[in-house]
């Protein structure tokens, strides 16, 4: 289905409706004490209060404004729409960062038009900041973001949330050859991580194990900035997994080499 | 030499003062292009323009205010006073943090009596959030600060930096030992790290090779909240190294006896 640019305008403004629902929700929980339950994955996957009140409150906005739309959300699930448009949910990306008070966390809320994810946004009410991306371009808090230039790995900066991410001997392999390669390396990012790649201060985001809703609303924002995002064998990113990311396309190229192998 | 409230109070407003003044230096540069120079330590450490700026600026104020004192900073080293009070200065912690555009970094500044730091302040201006510690407690931006309780490591939260950091295998090991005990993981903190460990969200920290201006700091602000901070064998951490935060003096008993043998 493809949207006008005043469609996709009536779904941003939309969009941004549903992150500061979100953050209303959310805030009174950030940096407050925190009843954490373990989902019982294989990775530790706290779930806070927060996250199911902001999930709630958007749903409700959805269901309320678009009830033909189809919802994706992590704490509740799909509910299937009569349109192919599906908003795609994850109201605290970054529970790490979230539970020991880090303001790194973010609300993610993607736009699916039935093929790709068309409209992003990532919120960040602790900071103040809001990061958008459309067709047309990508924002933060208004102002246009731009990747960086950088064409070779030996000059790139790296990111990645965890090296526990890897879940196989063949994936962490192929990650510490990236990282090995890159001129410098920081842990620890989540959501933000990405929406600092759109702003030309990181050149390449490598990870895995990534559920659709971790990623698709930075893909507009990615996109939109300038740069390239991607599962490691260059197909969609949109269904999580194994992603690569890069500020620059000729190096997106380079790095995906290097990953593809192990995907 | 050991000093009054009423001398301490004076010290913390001149803190105060000199955090204000590295902040006014550093923050045209957070976030814009920067040119980045490497030390050419056994990891890449970047030195930025900013870093420089609000060393020379907090110098500047010193020894204006206080001719007497020693100064210890991060890119201009000691400075020996006729005084036994040394300011302690990291004008940038986390240079990582700051040249990925992540909100983590902060200005460190110590005042050490001789003996110990009697006096530390971490200030994020991006955030705007300043953390100070005293021998009459520890504040962020004005609120106290405690830490909490968390007796046993297996319910414990555990931050460090980066993985990369340890620089023996002993040491890694009894890194990885710690953090296969604890209960939930997350790497990349810097010095905010250590402040939200005093806020009661983390409950410990394990790193290695840091400096004494990449610690000292913290150490009032973590002891004014009610933790404790050490060397891997309880001596003071004053002199970097080997450091191990906790929140709950019952569990840093318990996570010293898993590092002591790897100091």
């Amino acid at each position: 289905m493809t949207l006008s640019a005043e469609q996709i305008g009536e779904f941003q403004a939309f969009a941004e409706q549903l992150a500061d629902a979100a953050a209303q929700a959310i805030q009174p929980y950030f940096r407050a004490s925190l009843e954490v339950e373990d989902k019982g994955g294989r990775l530790y996957d706290p779930v806070t209060v927060a996250d199911k009140a902001a999930e709630d409150a958007m749903r409700a906005l959805i269901q309320a404004h678009y009830p033909e739309h189809g919802i994706l959300g992590e704490e509740a699930g799909v509910a299937v729409g009569s349109s192919p448009l599906t908003w795609v949910l994850d109201p605290i990306d970054g529970t790490r960062a979230f539970i020991t008070g880090l303001p790194l966390w973010g609300t993610l809320i993607a736009l699916n038009d039935g093929t790709k994810p068309v409209l992003g946004v990532m919120n960040q009410p602790f900071t103040g900041e809001r990061f958008v991306g459309t067709p047309a371009g990508a924002w933060r808090s208004g102002t246009p973001l731009k990747t960086r230039a950088c064409r070779e790995l030996a000059t790139a900066t790296l990111m990645c949330t965890t090296p526990d991410m890897f879940d196989t001997a063949k994936r962490k392999a192929a990650f510490e050859n990236v990282a090995g390669q890159a001129r410098l390396m920081r842990y620890g990012g989540d959501c933000y991580a990405y929406c600092m790649l759109a702003s030309g201060f990181v050149d390449v985001i490598v990870e895995a194990s990534l559920q659709p809703y971790d990623v698709q609303a930075l893909m507009p924002i990615i996109e939109g900035a300038g740069g390239v995002i991607s599962a490691w064998d260059g197909s969609s990113a949109q269904n999580g997994g194994c992603v690569v990311a890069c500020g620059d396309p000729v190096l997106h190229a380079q790095v995906m080499q290097l990953l593809r192998h192990a995907m």
